[in-house]
């Protein structure tokens, strides 16, 4: 990125831009609201409360071009292998593509897709139908899907979203992490008789799921008296071990695989998506595959790009990153249902921009992916939102927002909407200490420190804000508000010149995990340094 | 803290160690796993893997020297009115004291402290004796805390850190958000004759809280024919506004009071605390109020500071945060019950310390707190650990981690374990080129861009992990551990010579809510920037 023609251009902008406040852009421009607007598909964005001009986001959109985003949109939708570390198509869009054939090694990607959504749209019929019956001829009540990372956080976010979608009143569960806590206490609660487990783990050995995996497998065979016939009514995989899966006991009819050019943050949409097709019902997750395409069409086919709205918001967060220096972005959902949504997005943009060399490896000298976090907005203001607005940092924020929804009421959903609304415009307009100290002396205050409480009462304001509003939580919005992502963050690794779709970062750990876990069966600690060791040793006598 | 005269001292320091790396720190003191750890009442802290030296420590301590920390340790203590902006002491510590007297104003507040416990412990007595019941005669099986920000944070963490303690086999919800989905979804799930509503606001005025209260209390006496005597065996109480809480219909004796030496971030230990009583038995929460104590006694008691545990986190803290420029914290706890201790910490460290003015109204031109974010750490290996091994910036972490757990079971614990060590150990080391690129020929890697690949398995460590750990989790570590962390962030108030007790940066947007709540509510507008306007509009034309 430092190496484009338009980079110093922008470097310009910024040294006149960064001297004005979001209050004089509004003074200046009254019409803001209208010119920073987008709607696409039902979701508005409002990115007018951002330190930018038009100005701004024309040299942002030249920056755009002049890494060729158009042609690199098009190449990952048409399945050119952008994945260059691991030789690899990208195309978690093709998986709710209505497109006849995308071609990948001479192959179309679409017959295996196609053929497995129809293979999961059966099973969920069969298990919504009663069809599908515990082994001992009970109904199933209970989803627990074991899984880690992108096998996990998309499953529950989408299913708590949309939990009022959820068919005969079924009940979905997680389980990721190792801590044996975390998979004990869940089956302590649930009837083996009448609970379908689903184990998601592309390879079939993903440590924490495969041990996670066989210790539900155990407490089954513990509750059945070693039936090991019945385990196939209760365990379901989404994987492409064939082999082990066999070998566990689940039925291939009920393995569903996916492909190596879905990555594990983009594979909701999958086979992995199989516990939210059994829980809200296959139509239902069509209408977030929907969502999703309808998203994936808008970034692809609007090549006016002052209106592709993931293009846009892409280029507000380079803004941010790479002139003023914002190390972080707070994603503040306020609908209660939406509140994992940050740690999906987390995972999403972290695991695929967390990087600092470039794609062909050269290491690079600015900022990638910022620290993406957050939390259901509402209770953010009562925790963390003080930093926010008086701490000595900026941190841009992205507010989402559902104006309506039918499963709340009139009363406590104005106020949360009023919440929403308010903390922006507190964000940018902030109080000077003449406003602090004029409300003081109306309120009669008559401490004799009045001017050193009016400056603790002050706000400097001018922290930036996204607004993204919808209607309503349904599948088709959700699909939507996660392609758009999705796709922002396609963006910005483009721009970075990135490869967005690896994850060399996490196998070092794994790998010395290897090492420290033979140490401590062992009971005797290999070569580490001295701090390692000690707390290995801890370990071995804490057994 | 840049007008002490340490500080340029550990600037000059800075620029030495900052050539440094870890791996060459345990090369040149392979002593340093004994040097830089600390046990206290069981915890252990090793903080060995920090890009410190004793030099460093040294001077760091100098630095608490200078602004006087162990007297203004005592000055907490003892009740001094630390929270100057609003004249108040700060005592949470005497919530947990053992003391005669701690007077305030002439006023010995420990007779207050030790009959509010009194009345909670004889409260939750007849509770799990089922003494108190519901009004139909029936035992109460769920208690339901109401409460936001300090009132939900607190409770919501320990009851799930601690659930293998609860008693009679209690459930327990939390309901903070005023979205209508969050309490309708519960109360559906609730039989109201079982219920017990805590309602936990101070004033009684909170928005959000009152909110759901009435909602809470119209669900209940719409299942009751309006039977408003009912209100009393199902709604209690952590107030302190009597007035309100009978209007509301609650029994006066069935309201717990604090006082306003107790900040909402601090005030679990309080009648906010009457639903961890509820749910795991007073024992148990006199045993929280012990592991508290006594990391309040060698907090106030360790004058040797090198030994001083909530000393050295802060300094370690500021080391990184004021001279690294590091901008964040992660706080990384392996065990699951701990999963919500990110969030609780995120709170009491933000809310406290994010301030950009001193205690006296002046500006200040260093940095405060970090983000502190975070989440279960076996889980976060598996979303954003990618950017935190091989991204751009570098973040420190915190790991916590019980080296036992009955709970659990040996395979799973020693996996967990495992990944802990394994991944403070690849953060400090990392991987060179040339051990990647051995590895790859090791594995008969073929491919042409063997250097490429090598490249991009490259990882440069030097990422600094601090290292807690304890036996088991129980209500005396929860204890001792929450204490750590109010006393590190107390330590860091005071080098950064703010008050880390108001939290002034929340009215702002309270204040303009309720604005955009009547504009709402009555259908208009009134004047605000175009955005904004736009947004109000859009709300009032979706309702």
């Amino acid at each position: 990125m430092h190496n484009t023609k338009t980079y110093v251009k922008l470097q310009q902008h910024y040294a006149k831009q960064q001297t004005k406040t979001l209050k004089d852009l509004f003074n200046q421009e009254p019409d803001r609201a209208e010119k920073f607007n987008l709607k696409v598909n039902g979701l508005n964005l409002d990115y007018a409360k951002n330190n930018i001009t038009s100005t701004t986001v024309d040299l942002l959109l030249e920056l755009a071009q002049e890494v060729n985003i158009v042609d690199k949109i098009k190449a990952m939708f048409h399945g050119q292998k952008l994945n260059n570390t691991e030789n690899r198509a990208v195309l978690h869009t093709a998986l709710r593509s209505k497109a006849q054939s995308i071609m990948v090694d001479g192959v179309n990607v679409m017959q295996p897709i196609t053929a497995v959504l129809e293979r999961m749209k059966n099973f969920a019929h069969k298990l919504h139908q009663n069809i599908h019956l515990g082994y001992s001829g009970k109904n199933i009540t209970d989803i627990v899907n074991i899984g880690i990372g992108g096998s996990d956080l998309g499953p529950n976010f989408v299913c708590e979203a949309l939990k009022p979608f959820r068919k005969n009143n079924l009940n979905v569960h997680f389980i990721s992490s190792v801590d044996g806590y975390h998979i004990l206490d869940c089956l302590n609660s649930l009837n083996h008789e009448t609970t379908l487990f689903v184990i998601a783990s592309k390879t079939f050995t993903t440590q924490e799921t495969i041990t996670n995996a066989h210790t539900a497998r155990n407490w089954f065979l513990n509750k059945t008296n070693n039936n090991k016939a019945a385990i196939k009514n209760h365990f379901i995989a989404a994987s492409t071990n064939t082999q082990a899966v066999k070998e566990f006991g689940i039925d291939p009819d009920n393995m569903f695989e996916f492909w190596d050019f879905v990555g594990g943050r983009y594979s909701l949409w999958s086979a992995i998506g199989i516990s939210i097709i059994l829980y809200i019902g296959f139509d239902n997750f069509e209408q977030l595959l929907s969502g999703a395409r309808d998203m994936d069409q808008h970034f692809l086919n609007t090549t006016d790009l002052t209106k592709n709205m993931p293009v846009i918001l892409a280029l507000i967060g380079i803004w941010y990153i790479n002139f003023y220096n914002y190390s972080a972005l707070v994603i503040s959902p306020y609908n209660t249902r939406l509140k994992k949504f940050p740690a999906y997005i987390q995972q999403l943009e972290m695991e695929s921009n967390g990087k600092s060399l470039d794609k062909y490896g050269n290491s690079i000298n600015y900022k990638t992916c910022p620290i993406i976090w957050g939390d259901s907005g509402i209770n953010g203001q009562h925790a963390y939102y003080q930093l926010l607005h008086q701490g000595t940092s900026i941190y841009p924020m992205d507010i989402i927002l559902a104006l309506s929804d039918k499963y709340s009421n009139l009363e406590h959903n104005q106020i949360l909407q009023a919440n929403a609304i308010a903390q922006a415009e507190a964000f940018m307009v902030g109080k000077t200490f003449d406003q602090a100290k004029a409300e003081l002396i109306q309120q009669n205050y008559q401490g004799q420190n009045i001017d050193m409480l009016a400056k603790h009462k002050m706000f400097n304001g001018n922290r930036p804000t996204n607004l993204l509003t919808f209607n309503e939580i349904s599948p088709n919005t959700i699909g939507n508000l996660v392609a758009l992502y999705e796709h922002k963050t396609f963006v910005q690794g483009i721009i970075w010149q990135i490869n967005s779709f690896d994850q060399w970062g996490v196998e070092l750990g794994k790998q010395l995990a290897k090492t420290i876990l033979h140490d401590i069966q062992q009971q005797k600690a290999s070569e580490h340094d001295s701090s390692t060791t000690k707390i290995i040793n801890s370990c071995i006598h804490n057994k």
